[in-house]
């Protein structure tokens, strides 16, 4: 039923798609052919002969690059190894296919609805990316551009939650320690040179004793190495 | 004295700066301070604050970029997996660093030549990508696309060695079999699915016995991750 009605859906004319398709991307698509491919997962029906993978490489290339420049711009102060972080968070393929399914194109994907298999890939944010491809080859730079930045990222990810997601790691631990009345600090046990650059290891000392250690190339980092180690040790480690 | 000129040469006017830069480019430059940061590597003289890696994080995701459209268009019958191999043994440090001392990089950027730890990083390919984020900063995404395609890419990458790389490993295989008298066949030993895909795993048998095997999407990439572990095994693995 679900199949059928995604083969219709394949098979519906080019007006009905490009109407679909204006709804999700925000603009009127141009060589239909392109999206209508980008939307073929390689579960497809057997008459049909390509899938959206290629569409994928290329799409998955220039979000990459559009979300560097994005952060780039709006951080300025901030140096390239917290950009590579929050730009993995961003792009990796959780937060993709959560977007793509709060833009419902779940929807318009075609996918073999009968292979239970495909329940923990990610289809849709693969599509997305797909998608991606889809709208730089029709439309160029400056629309896929907007269509990243407006119709995915500012509606659909939470930047902040990213950016705190790392300091969570300290802070978690802290008020677990705090509710169990522990006694708990964050000591810097080595610092050394690695080619120019400093390399620090912050031991976490819990009641005395030294539980988990992490490095990195400032205090800070080291620290929430150190914490994620500590609660993935305490068995505190679960997302809330 | 390499310290000194090249302390000399960040000091050297615009007009000075612009003439060098124009020789590596190919176009005249027009904000001459993106690509002043973009040669400064962190181990700069002390006076100057600011380095390169900020412009390395955004030239390297557009080289990613130009690098995946342009194997997209040139290979219309590769697949996902053929492209994205292609691109990262071209993006790779190691190819643009010699890429970057090929173009007379090195005689731009400014590094302390005193610190012996710098030898085995990558200065140069690093600086190199800078220089696209610069170029992408001052001249957009066209003039990128041309920099890195007619300057980079097109003089001093080889493709066809690149693309020859891998079928080298069975061939490498085979010429030795042959020449020092030995039995060898390449044999599937397993066909399964993962997912909705095949898996396969092709062994390599050295007079009757199996020395290698491998798994792959078909069984050419299953061949030649097993002729890469058997070149491994008997020793053969040194690239001439």
């Amino acid at each position: 039923m679900g199949r059928l009605s995604r083969i219709l859906n394949f098979f519906s004319s080019d007006k009905e798609i490009k109407a679909q398709l204006e709804q999700v991307l925000g603009f009127t698509p141009k060589r239909v052919a392109f999206y209508r491919l980008a939307l073929m997962h390689r579960s497809r029906p057997d008459d049909v002969t390509d899938s959206n993978e290629r569409l994928e490489f290329l799409g998955d290339a220039f979000l990459g690059a559009i979300v560097a420049e994005y952060l780039f711009k709006k951080y300025p102060y901030e140096d390239e190894g917290y950009l590579t972080e929050l730009r993995s968070k961003i792009v990796r393929r959780e937060t993709m296919n959560n977007v793509a399914l709060r833009m419902g194109l779940n929807k318009l994907v075609v996918y073999n609805t009968n292979d239970r298999s495909l329940g923990r890939s990610h289809i849709f944010g693969n599509a997305l990316e797909a998608l991606i491809g889809a709208v730089y080859l029709d439309q160029g730079l400056e629309v896929t551009r907007k269509f990243i930045l407006n119709q995915l990222i500012r509606p659909y990810v939470d930047l902040d939650m990213m950016e705190s997601t790392d300091t969570n790691f300290k802070n978690r631990l802290l008020s677990w320690a705090q509710k169990n009345n522990h006694t708990m600090s964050f000591d810097t046990l080595d610092e050394k040179l690695e080619n120019t650059r400093k390399l620090f290891t912050v031991g976490i000392m819990l009641n005395g004793e030294i539980i988990a250690s992490g490095t990195g190339y400032n205090k800070k980092d080291a620290g929430q190495v150190a914490a994620q180690a500590a609660l993935e040790k305490l068995g505190l480690n679960e997302q809330k």
